[in-house]
């Protein structure tokens, strides 16, 4: 089976200038096309070392995609690196010089003598036409392995991969196609779901099931392997229902939808409106709601009741709730919900109170220590959660956990 | 010479799925300590890989920083790949086993037994503390290269490098530093800041100062290499004077200040308070406000009025404005900051009345029309905006825009 290895080069990538984002986006690209990454190498600009992780990525791949160094400045070595490890010279490619000062001609500028070493290509190895910068790439092959190098400015490398690189992998790829696609589940941690699902995420099975997770949304991660986009996309389906059917209530979206999404859809389809009450999450609510596009035929609005007088005046709370259990609370935090509702005439009002930290916790009401009030016609409720991390998380936590309280109200 | 090395492991990094933002940090932070990292390896969730990589390292770096695979599931397996390499055994560590028990019990969530090869450790090598989650880190040493184990998910890395690598690699620091030092802008383009520093943005200069730009706030890097660690602090500060005077008030702040940070301190600076009326932004500036801790000591709150009908109802914003201007027209935004002022009794009222998109646009009122409002002792005024972009960017925009102009009545 085809594999590939990705070498990015430049010491702007081992230095903290630059975050890498090239390597997502071309293991991306190789996987659609059914060619699994074997491991990446992010090298200097140093001869010696560019050598020395193609050698690695030789063993383990017949595909080697290079990024970066193809510039026209002395820190700019692909070209020689790659000439060297396999054991050929440089040379003038007059084409490609003619090339490159018409690039410069069209533009109105002049070329300095730096640019003249990108016509230069290693003996047997071919130019990858550049549309948009002066870099011409470079195909290579070594024993049946093929080398690509591509230029590290992102516009230029995805432009070139696309015109030049793409359509020979292609080839490859045909006899196996990876396809992943992603469960969104909402409701306990990442330990709890892995052993709900067992011998279903055991290594080297396939469709291989992994799983990460940010701010409380544990995504599983269903990836096919298969020798057509068809029956990789079966076996995903059938593993589909088999974790919804396992994981049940938990799961509340596919690939990409966001909780606030989900719940966007289900009050449209139920025709019912929503109104929030936000103190710890400040505005969040409102915000990752408003987020979707046609929010407004669900959402009418929100307050953000950041002071005790605010939840007094605009959401009705009675004074004495608040000096008899705190604004933090779960009666407040029900008040406030009910205040919200009442005034703001929904369906359904969700509310926040807590203490987002990093001061303001006491042994009795720790720092994460969040209410989330609910109001519907079936009645209001309240939720106690403590969140940990920092005051980002535990805000955003609480946000989404009120919108996962919304979903469980229109379930039932 | 000290020199570093970086491993980052997970299949995830390998298809597409999440781009690795931890190597970059890392090597910053490095950089800044005057250690040059070598080679950063992106290894799969296979021991026999993560053990090549390590031996790959080992020959080029004295400090070895390896990122993800300490979570609790069967394709976690730094820890054994770790112990592969040292030639070690893995030991239970009941003192960790401990902690990670503690961290469940306070959480009132039971611990599932998967999470009990998080305290397991290589036998000779120590834990690192994690403050917000369960997996300890590792620290092992092998004939005077050291091997830190942090894990994959960025917050718990950061805070545990900090805590617990940072001081001990501090120690090895090099004869040359690299310092890096940020200025925050707001209220121009990037190229004509680039135009008003002209010649002191060359390549080559020392400090080298380059430009960054997301959702209107254009970043400027100062970089600065010298023996010390006070010299580099010395030129960052004379170029960071000389940037001023030529931006002056576009710039807002240094390193890592928000606008709302900003806005919030000068707020407490000068005793005032503020209140929201957002539209279009939905919560958003609350939310930015109160991303901040301490924040209830100026935000008083505010309403999200997404409907005609909660601008009417909550700011008294007249009817017949918004029939005569419709809902997205500057009287409406002066209306509704007025509104909130008053209801909110604060110093400083900020609106938001705009069209996101991606729908409802028209040709006089087209998608990223947003109008702004201001209300203050000072009186009252209306800012006409058309941002571009998506939706999430309009909105975005908006919200920084609105704080920026709070920013300037402040100034006033």
């Amino acid at each position: 089976m085809t594999r590939a290895c990705i070498v990015s080069i430049g010491n702007e990538l081992l230095n903290g200038q630059t975050v890498d984002t090239n390597t997502a986006w071309l293991t991306g690209r190789l996987a659609e096309m059914g060619i699994p990454t074997a491991a990446c190498y992010t090298m200097p600009d140093e001869i010696e070392e560019i050598v020395a992780a193609l050698a690695q990525a030789e063993v383990r791949a017949d595909v080697i995609l290079i990024t970066g160094g193809l510039g026209p400045t002395d820190d700019d070595l692909t070209r020689h690196a790659l000439a060297r490890f396999l054991g050929v010279e440089l040379e003038l490619r007059t084409d490609l010089l003619q090339k490159i000062e018409d690039f410069f001609r069209i533009r109105g500028r002049e070329m300095v003598a730096a640019n003249r070493v990108q016509a230069r290509l290693p003996v047997g190895a071919q130019a990858l036409e550049n549309q948009i910068g002066t870099a011409p790439g470079i195909r290579a092959e070594k024993k049946g392995t093929r080398f690509f190098c591509l230029p590290g400015v992102p516009s230029e490398m995805k432009k070139m991969f696309d015109l030049s690189v793409a359509a020979e992998l292609q080839a490859f790829g045909s006899d196996q196609v990876v396809v992943s696609r992603k469960l969104r589940c909402f409701g306990t941690g990442e330990s709890n779901i892995a052993q709900m699902l067992g011998d279903l995420m055991r290594r080297g099975r396939n469709p291989l099931i992994n799983c990460t997770c940010g701010s409380g949304v544990i995504t599983l991660h269903i990836v096919a392997t298969a020798p057509s986009r068809a029956e990789a996309e079966g076996m995903i389906g059938q593993d589909r229902t088999r974790l919804c059917d396992i994981l049940g209530d938990l799961v509340y979206g596919f690939d990409d939808q966001t909780l606030a999404e989900v719940v966007g859809q289900e009050l449209i389809r139920q025709n019912k409106t929503l109104v929030t009450a936000e103190s710890c999450t400040g505005g969040l609510i409102g915000k990752l709601i408003t987020d979707i596009p046609h929010s407004s035929k669900f959402f009418k609005g929100g307050w953000v009741t950041y002071s005790n007088q605010a939840k007094i005046r605009d959401l009705s709370v009675p004074t004495g709730l608040i000096e008899t259990h705190g604004a933090v609370s779960e009666p407040v935090a029900i008040a406030m919900a009910e205040g919200a509702r009442k005034t703001g005439q929904a369906d359904i009002a969700v509310s926040t109170t807590g203490i987002a930290g990093p001061e303001g916790g006491t042994e009795q009401k720790p720092v994460g220590l969040v209410y989330i009030g609910m109001a519907s016609a079936a009645g209001s409720g309240g939720f106690r959660h403590v969140f940990s991390q920092d005051r980002a998380t535990i805000r955003l936590r609480s946000a989404l956990t009120a919108l996962n309280h919304i979903r469980a109200v229109l379930r039932d």
